[in-house]
């Protein structure tokens, strides 16, 4: 879903998602071993007949434009025809019917180029577009659901954060990254909603026995928004927007109700909520290794990848007249802040939640 | 599927697919009545465990953009829920999923921005890229097919009419309008493979009993297509590329290659390839009555609408800077032509097909 309201329709635009994505790519590849691991241990496919037909669904959720949705997928399908091939004498290979999905903005005509060939990719495609805070596909249609890099994303801003007679008014900021609890708290709760309609939206979709995968951007339990290199950039972005309106470039009154519809959460949070939500195992939650930790980071491609991913949101709020001159603000303000990129900033984290649907009578 | 190249992603430009489609419409209102009554007739939902579990799965082939597809689909769920309705006492009433296919060049953001809104429209909905004339869809997966105003489109120009070394090159002419039996005979060969191949696809995805509605533009037995208004329109669009040749605004040789990839069948050879097929029972195959055919034809009308469905095939074949030259010579050329439109020349005609799948053991 990063990016998914860039508005750009062409993958070789040096800003467009396709091109600042390689973050999300490595974790779907760090991820890759220990989901093939867990279908194979996890996936039923003894009672095939009745929870595992004919067609085995998977859909990916966030799917954006490609190409890492494709990856991902490959390596579900793969795992899953070698767990068939491994269990059973004369397997019986299902057909894939794979279903990417997005918001409706999202650029489905790219999505749709950047498909493998059908005589090659080994299973039939869909695009399905609409909000994965609801329900997108029928009662008990689903094998599989596959859902990266997207949770963060909440449904809406929380309405108290741009409400100015609120006590969780978040004035002066663009994310819950200061000290009020209150505006955390709004920001919380949000994701609390949004998480319980989407689990329970996906219970419903999958059959019992049906597994589902998160990769979860989030922050280690205990650490705080503020703490971390993504809320400093956060951070750093409001303090431009902040400038642009003293300067009279953008009002001021657009900037005080313009908020970042993001949340990170901790693993102690995403348990409580799936265990609250009560339709699904914990197969496992664990912290994955953090992508690109290796590298020196660079401003450039700091704010290359952070414009792919919010300018969507900036264009619809603010128009798209000011993209240019923020982000060039935000790269001269970022090289003055380069502890945010210290190792001891870096401490936004990646969380592989493996789901198993419960089995009910 | 008309208009499916048109490249335009602006519902509200004159010259678009959307603005030029009532015809269609009219087509898809005027199939409703006897849609309704061979529904209610045809579709077995005794069986419905078996064949008709809890999704009822709807394709529609060569959908377009909107929103004649959203009609037709609408028309058949009303129609498929009334039937459940009549025959059971506590009509379990199944979740609908909609599949929308057309071509990967179709606008499939705009579809999707088109879509009514999912919280009234009482189906799930997915798009499907990929060409009808191979295989879109699992086993046995769906129950319910929809092919409106598109297989007249074929799979691609019968080389030999563009060869000139061929006893059916097409000299002159851009369709199947002129005197030589072998060109005529060379687009009938494809078509017989395309709808060989459609047929196949189609029965291997459908459930046994599944239903069938075609919308088939073709002519009545026994017309020649240099005999209907359809036919003698793209002759003279032919000429006017002739004009355009001879005064070297584009290349003779561009010309010579360029011809339509359409076919207009007669309900005999529509029959007989259905029969051919096997996999399918004929529950109707009649001629429906001529939309706009009270009205005094207007020549900018039927010109924006030749544009409309056939701008995405000359842009691609000469580019896009010949679009305006080569429609206003055709409009102009048209006011020359009127017995292009008297009612003698109107021998196009629809036919509607309804089919169903044979069961098999």
């Amino acid at each position: 879903m990063d990016g998914k309201n860039s508005n750009t329709n062409n993958a070789d635009d040096p800003y467009s998602y396709t091109q600042n994505s390689e973050y999300q790519k490595e974790l779907v590849d760090t991820a890759k071993d220990m989901v093939n691991k867990l279908i194979h241990e996890k996936l039923d496919i003894e009672d095939s007949s009745v929870n595992f037909p004919n067609t085995f669904r998977i859909a990916d959720l966030g799917c954006s434009v490609g190409l890492n949705t494709f990856f991902a997928v490959q390596n579900i399908i793969e795992a899953i025809e070698l767990k068939f091939k491994s269990k059973q004498q004369n397997p019986q290979i299902p057909e894939f019917h794979v279903f990417f999905n997005d918001l409706t903005s999202n650029d489905f005509n790219t999505l749709f180029r950047n498909l493998p060939p059908s005589t090659s990719r080994g299973y039939f495609a869909a695009g399905v577009p609409g909000s994965f805070h609801g329900r997108l596909f029928p009662d008990v249609s689903l094998h599989f659901v596959h859902c990266s890099s997207s949770l963060h994303w909440l449904s809406r801003v929380p309405e108290e954060v741009t409400n100015r007679d609120s006590i969780a008014w978040n004035k002066g900021r663009i994310h819950y990254t200061g000290p009020e609890k209150e505006v955390r708290e709004a920001y919380s709760v949000q994701f609390r909603k949004d998480m319980e309609v989407f689990l329970t939206a996906r219970a419903l979709e999958l059959v019992g026995g049906g597994l589902m995968v998160l990769i979860v951007s989030g922050v280690q339990d205990g650490v705080l928004p503020s703490e971390t290199s993504i809320g400093m950039g956060f951070d750093v972005l409001g303090s431009c927007l902040e400038d642009m309106a003293k300067m009279g470039r953008v009002s001021q009154e657009k900037v005080d109700s313009f908020n970042l519809p993001f949340y990170y959460s901790s693993p102690k949070e995403l348990k409580a909520l799936i265990e609250t939500n009560g339709y699904f195992d914990i197969v496992k939650l664990e912290k994955m290794a953090t992508p690109m930790r290796h590298e020196i980071p660079n401003l450039q491609i700091c704010t290359m990848h952070l414009r792919a991913i919010i300018r969507g949101l900036i264009e619809e709020h603010f128009g798209d007249e000011i993209i240019e001159e923020l982000f060039d603000r935000h790269i001269k303000k970022l090289a003055n802040s380069t502890f945010i990129f210290s190792k001891e900033s870096r401490k936004e984290a990646n969380f592989l939640v493996f789901l198993k649907r419960k089995v009910t009578d």
